[in-house]
């Protein structure tokens, strides 16, 4: 199944990171989770792994919302965008898809935020994307 | 849908989020990302909110194993742990549940992986429990 939407870049990892995390606060997220992938294998398993971060992403007014319909949401937040290396040299950045997400719920009260979450995902990586 | 596996424990919050860590651990899961909810909704949106923590738990040995099969699968990661206060004064620790999560993937490749960060998840409710 198609649980991420994606973006293509074709700069420096560190600088598309940056770009990443610049265009989630012009859509109102804050990054409130930053997991270096590879830095964890390297320390904990001595594995080479591709650049590889989590970015995990929060909008509070939408995470409010959601969370009073449905208190034990945060097993599933934040939304992560995660921004890797590809073998072809270009950076992926992939967001997870929030309806896809939330659907683990069936609590159709969540649409709506998922919704808005989606629209703002989608703008973000038409942001970042020079595909 | 159920998405979560719970325990439930009467001591003090911050004593059960000590303890949820310790548990993780014991488990070889690091908590590479802690959310204070109610920290954040009071710092952006000056709303009250319970004591709600994300812990997002990472096994570094299934993550690799993990994201070797499936590269997207970052987006769907950590697997979280949230502790919060409920209603009733007890905590509620609620770990999501890894195979419902993994569900949206649609790949059997990891139902392994998946019942393996299942059993350790129980093990770590079952310490922290004293329902």
């Amino acid at each position: 199944m198609n649980y991420t939407i994606q973006a293509s870049a074709s700069g420096e990892f560190d600088d598309v990171v940056e770009a990443t995390i610049t265009a989630l606060e012009d859509e109102g997220f804050g990054v409130l989770c930053d997991i270096d992938v590879r830095a964890t294998f390297e320390k904990k398993l001595d594995e080479n792994f591709q650049q590889y971060r989590i970015l995990g992403a929060c909008a509070p007014g939408l995470a409010h919302e959601a969370l009073n319909e449905e208190i034990e949401l945060g097993a599933l937040l934040p939304c992560n965008v995660v921004v890797r290396e590809a073998d072809d040299g270009e950076v992926v950045i992939s967001a997870v898809d929030p309806k896809q997400l939330l659907s683990v719920t069936d609590n159709t009260a969540l649409d709506t935020v998922a919704g808005e979450v989606n629209d703002r995902f989608e703008r973000v990586l038409a942001a970042v994307d020079d595909s």
